[in-house]
């Protein structure tokens, strides 16, 4: 079956020639990548930083901090795609599996409209329970 | 032309069922998303935390570990894709621009084998230049 | 004259012991502790992401809560205070000359009440102006 | 008593200072703080992320690039004490007490030259095992 948009797939494919060509696979370590992933969420941030809350939509921002946004969220992706690769996980593969397990882990009967930790959903008491992911 | 893989869209589509169907839009709002993206990327970094200078492919990693990494790159995918949803931004789009935007800013024949900033290239000198992304 | 409260060489101290105490040394390289303070930065965001905008003082945050912030806050710093210790920084130090230069760089005159970003004081206009730190 | 050296207090009546002279205060609602110490800390790791590993001491930097980590783990620190103030948090009781509780967690005779995790010591096994701090 066909499927439109972008895929993971072609992402990496792009980044693996990108570094190719100008030679820095040699820069491209786990550690080098994650570093620099960490580096663009900081820039994200930043976009979001003095805002207070924001709605939905971004209603009010002007063009050009939209494509700025755009562009730090691609920033983002690109490192995260290229990590991946380099590690030898196949990406798309593993968030639809996660998908799977968040359906598990969050079964629409007990958390609708609860952010509460699945922890607190399963009885855990666990010391690392409030450690666990959001909802 | 057909393709293969998993496309972005899927991935956003899928995010926003689920939140949907768990009455979750409610807690989606930009600046939640993204507290919860640098909460997956803290997961993240803890996986290589202390490991030093960890070689491509991961060899001699166990398969929980390799299964664990998986899991916590595909949290950082999906809040990534879905806090581009909720801010209105096509991501696969932005990212295949921002991939063209990369090549004009670091052209092959400039920046081969450098891990030198863009800005070094250019001639820049402003107080942000060791600001800027890495190269 | 006589100083009240912790300083930053008091805790620089007892981390450097606690680490000797467990033959932890090895394990404490730059970049090791950074991603551990990078963990630690991510798991203080988990508490405050589903929350939606938070008020000074946290009314209405349970007493459990309040705690679990404040060793959040806690790790961050021990992290930040060894990284600086193993980098031969003088943190405390630092700081102190950091915040002189913020006060060059953000005029009382120019910038009160407003949270744009110093470049946008000073009439910079570089490619990285939008990276520039906030205020 | 007396202390030698820079007091979390003195950094945090600095920082409320300046921040009031600049009529800031508004800007500085905890979540704010938050995405600005997460901007901070992604500078920070920009300085580090093509280096592969770094030695300790930072045997070869210039002295440009060591100045330059100064102002990034300063800029790190002062959100924290900010951050940790509209809190209410008292950053540095908070984080000698958590000490303490880490020489409990961490037990010397235990985990001597060991970086397992603490539940590894405990024979813990819940599932969010993985998700706690290293060592």
């Amino acid at each position: 079956m066909e499927q439109e948009g972008v895929t993971l797939e072609e992402l990496k494919k792009k980044m693996a020639d990108f570094a190719k060509e100008r030679d820095w696979d040699q820069f491209h370590s786990p550690r080098n990548l994650l570093l620099a992933l960490v580096g663009e969420v900081g820039e994200l941030s930043e976009i979001f930083q003095w805002k207070g809350e924001v709605p939905r939509g971004l209603p009010g921002w002007e063009d050009g901090e939209k494509q700025h946004l755009g562009e730090e969220l691609s920033d983002v992706l690109l490192y995260l795609v290229r990590l991946s690769d380099i590690c030898g996980v196949d990406l798309g593969k593993a968030a639809l599996r996660k998908m799977e397990l968040n359906a598990i882990k969050y079964p629409v009967k007990l958390c609708k409209g609860s952010s509460k930790k699945h922890t607190q959903f399963n009885g855990d008491s666990g010391d690392n329970a409030d450690k666990d992911q959001g909802h």
